[in-house]
C-alpha cells in the first residue's frame, strides 16, 4: 500500500512527531510505502512530492515545524482543484492519504472523503478549540511558553509597579489564556467567550496596587469589550507619549488602563514564538500516538475518520467533527480562573 | 469554618499550587480560616502548626517543594498516634482537614475518615500510578525533565558511538519511562510491568550500531530482567575498568551491555532533579484545580473523598481509591513504545 | 558601619543577586548593618526604607526583579532633591551608599560623590553598552531569551516560507542583536551603529528564498535605515491587510519587505520578557561578584568607584565611567555577524 | 586551498558551531574547500572522510555533539600512526588541518605541527581548565545545566529537611563546581584544588539545620578530603540501608554525612547531561568566533596556533599552550564562594 501524507495550515509543535510515528509504524508493522506531499494541499494540487521514509524521519521528533512544509492553499477555491488532486493521487499511485491540519485543511479532506478518496485526518490546532478531543498537540507547548513569559514578567511588574498585559493566541477560544493565566498566576484572564468590562478591570488594577502587588493581565487576541463597554482607545491612535499603538487588543487595553488609572501599563505580544520550536513532552507523546493510530486506521481501512484524545485513549471520530462546532471555554471553567481575580 | 492542611510523602512539583488554590478559594468564596500543619502527619501528631492565609501563599505558585514541609511520619505506627491527632485537631479548633499526599499519607487519611474525622484528600504521586485519575500533578514535570535529559544525550550517543542508559523514577509503574522514552525518542524503554530480556536488548544494541545510530535506553528504576534472564552483573561488583558499580538497574544494565557487546555504555541516573523545582504549566493547572475542588468538597461537606482528573473534568472519588490497586502500564500502551524499538 | 543600598532604572536579571552578595559579605565579613532604600532614588528622597539583612535575602538569588523596588525618579530634577537625600542619609545614620543602576542612576551617584557623599556604584544595563566593563549582568539572560525565541522561529520560517523579523532591545547599541543573531543563526542582523540599506535586505530575502531557506532578521529597536534609504512604511500606517502597524522598526521592516518582495513577513517584538525572570548562571555569577567587590570597596573606603569586569577579574573604575561614552559595536565585530548574511 | 577539519575527545556543546563557522567563512570569504575527517584522529589515521560544505552545516548551530563524530584514538600510540596521517593528508590533497579538541587531541596537533604539518587548533574543554583563555565553549552550558539542577534541588532540600550533594564534572579543576555553586546558591562548594575537611562540612550541615535551611553541597568529581581527613566510607561499601554505594565522591560524601550527623543525605550525579545538547548563547557565540578566527589563521598561514578568548577579543596563542599547565581555581577565587558557606 502506498500512503500520501501532508501537513496544512499554521505552524504547530508536534507535526514532525506525527509524521515520524506514521512512517515508523507504517513501514515497520504494515509494510507501507509513503509519499510526502509538500506545502499542504499545494502538494497534491501541483504534484509536489518528496521522498518520505524512515531515513527522512531521523532526528525530527524534537524539531518544530514540518519537514513536509505547509501552506494555506485551499483547493476548493481553485478551479478544478479537487479533480487535479484526485488525478495526481492516481498518478502517484497513492492508495490513501493522511491529512494533518486544522479546520480548513480537514474541511478539504472531508470533501475528498465524500468523493470516495481514502482519507484519514489528524487534527491540528494550537488553540485547542476542537470538539471531540480533550486536547490537541501544540497547545501544551504554547501554554508553557506563555506561562514562562508570565513568570518572567511577574518580577518586572512588582519591582516597577507596572501593569503588564500579555496578549496570547486564541481568536475564537480562550484556552491558551485560561491555562497560561492560571498556571502563570495572572491576576486577570480575558477571553473571547466572555466580553470584558473595562471598568471592572480598572477597579481590579487599583485594588491590586493598594496591596502592593502589580497586576498581570492575560488576554486572548480575540477578546472584546462588552457591548457598549466604551474603550476610548482605537486602533492606530497615538498615545499620551506620542507613540502610535497597534490595533491589537493587548495594546489597546494597556493604553486604556493607563488613561483611566494613571498607572503605567506595558504590553507583551507573544505572537509566533508560541507556535514554533521544540514540542513539550506531552505534545510529543500526543502527536506520536495520533500518528500511530492514524496509520492503523489506514491499515484497517477505517477511512473518513480523524484521531482524538479522550482521557488517555486515542479514539477515532468521523472526520466531519474536525470541522464542526468549536470547543469553547464554558462559564464554569472560566469561573475557576476568576478565583484569583481581584 | 477552620480547615487544616498538610502535605506528606516525597517531593512533587505542584504541592504549593494546591495549597494556594485551597487557601484562595477557601478565604475568598467560603470564608474559611486555615491552619497549616507542618511536615506531613508529624504536624497534627506533634501539633506543629504555622499560619496559613493568602499572605503566606503569595508567589508560591511557580515554586517547587511545599511551604508546609513534608515527612514520611506514619501516625498509624506510633502508639496512640491517631488519638493524639484527633486531640490536636480539636485543640486547634480544626473542623476539617485537607490531606495532600500519596498512598501512605492518604492511607492515614482513610483511617481517620473511618473514625469520623472530616477529611478530604488530594492525591500526589510523581509516578502517575494512581487508579481513578488520568494524571497526577508532578508527573508532567518529571517527564519533561527526563525528556530534556534524553534530548541532550542523543547527540553524545551519536557523536561518540556509545550506548546511553537513562534511569528514571518508577518503582512499580513505568509511566515516566514510557512517556519520556516516547517523547525523547529512546530506542528502547524498559518498565517494571514487563521484565526485560537482556539478550534482546543486546541484539538491539548491535543492530543500532550497524545503522550508525547509537541507542538510548530508558529504564525505570523498578525494571527487572525476565525470570532466569541471566544478568551477570550484580550490585556492588567491580567493572572492567576497576570501578565499583552501584546496585541500581541502570548501572548494572550498562555494564552488562558492555560485557556482552563490547560497546561502551554510560548511565545517567536522573534521581531527585525529576521531583524538584518549578512545575510545568500542566501540573500547575491540574494542581490548582485539585485544590479548588478539594476546598469545595469541604464546603459541601463531601468528606471521605479525593480528587481525580477524568478527561478534562475534576471529579471526586472515595478516598479509598487513592490507596487501592496501582495503575500500571498495559501491554497495549507498552506496545506503542515498541514501535520505535529495533 | 551602616550602609544604604538602592536599585534604580529598568528591570535587569541579577539585581537581587547583587543585593544578596552585598549583604552576605557585608554582614559576615565586615560587620555592616544595612538600610534598604525603596524604589530607586525615590527611597532616599522621600526616606522610604525597608529592613535589609540576611533574612530578607534568603531565596532571592534566582529571582528576577529587585526586592528593593525601582523607579526612574531623578532627584537632580527635583527642587532641593539632592539636599533632601543628604539630610535623609544623615537621619538614617547611613555612612555609605551602594547604588546599583544605569547611566541615569549612576549620574546622580556621581553628583553625590562630588558633594562628598560616600558612594560606590554597581553598573546595570541590559544593553551591555557600558565602556570599561567586558559585560554587564542581565545581558547574558536577555541574549539567551532572544536566542531561544530565534530557535523557535526558525522552524516556522522554514515550514511556512516566511520572513521573520525579531525586534530585540538596544536603543543605542546593537549588542543584544549581535550576540543573539550570531547565536541564533539569524541570516541578517541590523544594529543602531550601522544604518541598514533596505534594498540590500530585500535582495538578501530574495536570495534566501531561492535556496529554500527562509530568512530570519534580527533588528535592534534602535536600528535605522541609511540616510535617504527610503522606507515607504511609516509609523501608524495601514498595511495591505488593513492592519494598523506600530511605529516600531520591526513592524515597519516587515511591512516594507512584504511590499518590496511580495513575501509574507511577520514580526515578533520580544519586549519585556528580555528583562524579567531568573538570571542565567553567568549573570548570577557576575552580579554576585560585583556585589562582593562593591561592599569590599565600601569597607576599604574606596568611594566614587564602580565595579567592572575585565577578563575574569572584577576591577574598580572611577564612577564617572558609568555615565560616559557608550560602548558600541565596532565595524570589525559587526563584520563577524555578516559572514552568515547572504 | 583544501582544509581538513576534525573534532576529538569528549562531547562539548559548541563543536558544531565551530565547524559551521569555519566552513561558512572559509567557503564564502577565502574560497576554501573542506574535507571532514570522521571520529577524531581515527579519521586521518584510517582515511575516514565525509563531505563538508555549507550544505552539511545547515541547521547544526543549535545542535549538541559533532557532525564529524569523535573518538579518543591517539595516533601517537599507534605504530607508524603519525606517518599514516601525513600520507593520508597528502592523498586527500589537504593543505591545512583545523583540529578541535582538548589536551590530548591538541597534543597530537602540536606534534604534527613540529613535523611541519600546517595545523591550527581550537581548544575544547568543558572543564574550562585551559590556561591562556578566559573561557572555553561548552563550559557555560555545563554550568547552566548544573545551576538549573541546583535550583530544582533547593525546594526538595528545604521541604524534606535533607542534605543534597550534587556531583558535577571537574577532575582536576573546580570551575564548574565554583560557578554553578555560586550561581545556584549552594551552601558549600568542594573542588579538587582545595582538599575538604569532612568535619567542617558536617559542622556546616548541623548549623544549617539549626536555621531551618537545608544545605546543598556542590562537589567536583575530583574533590578529595584533606590528608588524613578520615572518610569512613569507602568505594563499594554497603550503607546503613543495605545499598551498595558507588565509588564516586558524591555518594561517599552523602553517606559520610549521614553517618556523622544522622541527617538524611541524597546524591545527584549530573554526569553526561552536562556535556550534551544545545549550547547556551554564550557558547554558540564563543564557538562561532573561535571558528571564524581559526579559518582566518589558516588563510593567513598562521599555523601552529590555537584560539583563545581574552576579555572580548579572540587572540591566537602558540598551540603548545593548549597542552601546558592547567588553569586552576585560585585561593582568592575560591574564597568568593566561601562567603556563602556557613
Amino acid at each position: 500500500m502506498r500512503v500520501g501524507v501532508l501537513t496544512g495550515g499554521g505552524d504547530c509543535p508536534g507535526l514532525n512527531a506525527v509524521i515520524r510515528a506514521i512512517v515508523r509504524r507504517g513501514v515497520r508493522d504494515h509494510g507501507f510505502e509513503f509519499v510526502g506531499y509538500r506545502d499542504g494541499w499545494k502538494g497534491p494540487l501541483d504534484d509536489l512530492t518528496m521522498p518520505l521514509g524512515i531515513e527522512q524521519c531521523r532526528g525530527i521528533l524534537p524539531r518544530g515545524g514540518t519537514i513536509l512544509g505547509s501552506s494555506r492553499t485551499n483547493p476548493l477555491k481553485v478551479d478544478g482543484g479537487v479533480d487535479r488532486i484526485r488525478e495526481n493521487l492516481v498518478r502517484d499511485g497513492v492508495d490513501a492519504l493522511v491529512v494533518i491540519g486544522g479546520e480548513d485543511t480537514l474541511g478539504v479532506a472531508t470533501h475528498l472523503a465524500d468523493l470516495g478518496v481514502a482519507v484519514v485526518g489528524v487534527p491540528k490546532t494550537i488553540d485547542n478549540d476542537l470538539s471531540g478531543t480533550d486536547f490537541t498537540f501544540g497547545f501544551d507547548t504554547a501554554v508553557n511558553i506563555a506561562t514562562e513569559a508570565i513568570d518572567r514578567l511577574h518580577t518586572t511588574a512588582e519591582s516597577h509597579h507596572r501593569v503588564l498585559v500579555v496578549e496570547v493566541m486564541g481568536r475564537h477560544a480562550g484556552w491558551i489564556a485560561l491555562h497560561a493565566g492560571m498556571a502563570g498566576g495572572a491576576s486577570a484572564v480575558l477571553i473571547p467567550e466572555q466580553p470584558f468590562d473595562i471598568e471592572a478591570i480598572c477597579a481590579h488594577v487599583e485594588t491590586r496596587f493598594q496591596t502592593q502587588y502589580a497586576p498581570i493581565i492575560v488576554v486572548s487576541e480575540g477578546a472584546v469589550p462588552v457591548e457598549g463597554g466604551a474603550m476610548t482607545v482605537h486602533p492606530g491612535e497615538v498615545d499620551a507619549f506620542g507613540h502610535v499603538r497597534l490595533g491589537g487588543i493587548g495594546d489597546r487595553l494597556a493604553v486604556e488602563i493607563e488613561r483611566r488609572t494613571g498607572k503605567e501599563a506595558r504590553t507583551v505580544v507573544l505572537g509566533h514564538i508560541q507556535r514554533g520550536g521544540t514540542p513539550t513532552a506531552f505534545d510529543r507523546w500526543l502527536a506520536t500516538r495520533f500518528g500511530l493510530q492514524a496509520v492503523d486506521a489506514v491499515a484497517e481501512g477505517d477511512f473518513g475518520t480523524m484521531m482524538a484524545l479522550q482521557g488517555t485513549k486515542i479514539v477515532r471520530l468521523p472526520l466531519i467533527e474536525g470541522t464542526g462546532a468549536l470547543k469553547l471555554v464554558s462559564p464554569e471553567e472560566y469561573a475557576e480562573a476568576q478565583v484569583f481575580f481581584g
